[in-house]
């Protein structure tokens, strides 16, 4: 089962965004992220007859780790696809979490097809990292968690909600338990520039596309578009998108360390950075801000930590 | 007010550890670790004649930034003696919470009597960072909310708790809240080898003296000798004590992390390393370990992620 992850303010923080901040830290998730919740409720769902088959997911990151530790939760398998060179740290944390790990070479092999592969022969079912009712669902439980602490505080309004965003299976499942509880809350999408498809789609009203697939520190939130289930969703219950360069998502990586003592990735940190960027936008307002992940190495932590602080 | 830091767990730590850990993280306090809630407590203690002059506190750490972010709350003025080749970080920090700082010459100044000269100015109330009943009080609030959150809970057992001790202020109000509410549960010092005063002064039964003033990583919890009026307490209360290298402290400094994802402090993860180096001790057992304080560079964090790692 899913960490209930706490709900933490800091009174500098409220001093320096220059308004009221909740902090969702799903750093603080098993396998430092919001993952573990889509991929457990995911696999929740099925049939003890599908599930007995065991899942399959293509991922290098958060959501391998996810994935492998909620299929051990339930005693099946899980194999992940992942490209051969990928970070050894990361492939070792996701075998530890009792996965079978199929590396693929990047340059000569499809990963589609290996997956399509393995599981002609396993009938594994495929969990999708974004685009699937079951992961938004899960997802949301972060923010369905968040609003009932809220109201728990006796907090009777909240005005913004931030969250960091790849393929959109988080702010969906945020903005659904959102409209439940604070409806009049503005949810928006929060990604690194250049990967800003989410920000854009909204704009146009349609799937846009990013100029390049890679190239980002925010690494946890590259995906080319939007997911389409999600995107349906959050046209209807999101606001606004906002963007932020590598070095502001290094700079508030750096303000979650120095002064919230949290280890947040810098695409886990794109909500917060969004914050500080906007600072006029959020005078005196409520905010929830959603940390997404903290899967980063030191050496990052260091880099991040020589950039000008945020004050 | 302080911040109620929330009661936190991690399945992974569970595994490696042997046991069930609940975790206190002090690190998410006010100025980053729990010396602010004595310093809170001993002034909201004071009349308001005495509160009126000020405080004072002699510290280049923790127990400074603690003191002047109590006092600001207050709307009070407080001095803060430091050594001026004390870390500029910590100055400026000290400063930012709105304290009055007098350097001294560490090789040609005696602090005590700078401290002295300033309150006949003054009038200042002398702020002590662990001999004193109110700061004991203060800092034991951080054991009652968690001892609260494991009822809350519904944990009807508490077997051992952990606790990095320097002067013993916030072991002693551990040992307090921890007996009203877990009669059962021993309470434990946890200090770096050479600096075990409270260890072996818990086995003699006397006040012991540590041979030297520095030279360990765990710069929070190095004092000469334990505080009388705390050790009075813990004699009463607390059983035996821990000691645990500076090495074994990076590498708990190093699991929280890369695994639970906190910034904590080697002083402060004492306690954690602790219960790493004696497993034995806790197998199948319920243990609260309080992780005191996260104020460290991430050049540390670095030194720390090279060490092996604990599994």
């Amino acid at each position: 089962m899913a960490v209930h992850t706490p709900l933490l303010n800091s009174a500098y923080l409220d001093e320096v965004a220059g308004c009221r901040v909740y902090l969702k830290p799903e750093c603080l998730q098993r396998t430092g992220s919001f993952k573990f919740r889509g991929a457990y409720n995911t696999i929740a769902s099925m049939s003890p007859q599908e599930r007995a088959n065991g899942v399959i997911a293509v991922s290098s990151g958060n959501h391998a780790q996810g994935v492998a530790d909620a299929a051990s939760l339930h005693g099946i398998p899980a194999t992940i696809i992942m490209p051969a060179d990928a970070p050894k740290t990361k492939i070792d944390r996701t075998r530890r979490l009792g996965a079978q790990i199929i590396l693929y070479d990047r340059m000569n092999e499809d990963r589609e097809q290996v997956a399509a592969g393995h599981r002609e022969k396993t009938a594994a079912a495929f969990i999708h990292p974004f685009n699937d009712p079951r992961v938004i669902a899960g997802q949301g439980t972060a923010a369905l968690e968040a609003c009932r602490d809220l109201q728990a505080r006796g907090e009777e309004n909240l005005d913004h909600v931030l969250v960091p965003t790849g393929g959109g299976g988080l702010t969906s499942g945020t903005a659904l338990s959102v409209a439940h509880f604070f409806s009049g809350a503005q949810v928006h999408t929060c990604e690194p520039e250049g990967f800003d498809d989410y920000r854009r789609s909204l704009a146009s009203g349609r799937l846009e596309k990013n100029p390049a697939e890679g190239g980002s520190v925010c690494d946890a939130v590259l995906t080319p578009s939007p997911g389409e289930i999600g995107f349906a969703l959050n046209r209807q219950l999101a606001g606004r998108g906002f963007a932020v360069s590598d070095e502001q998502a290094l700079q508030a990586v750096a303000f979650a360390f120095r002064e919230l003592k949290l280890v947040v990735e810098p695409g886990g940190a794109v909500a917060l950075a969004s914050l500080f960027k906007h600072r006029e936008h959020f005078a005196a307002k409520t905010v929830l801000v959603v940390l997404s992940g903290g899967n980063v190495d030191p050496g990052m932590l260091q880099r991040a930590a020589e950039l000008p602080q945020i004050r």
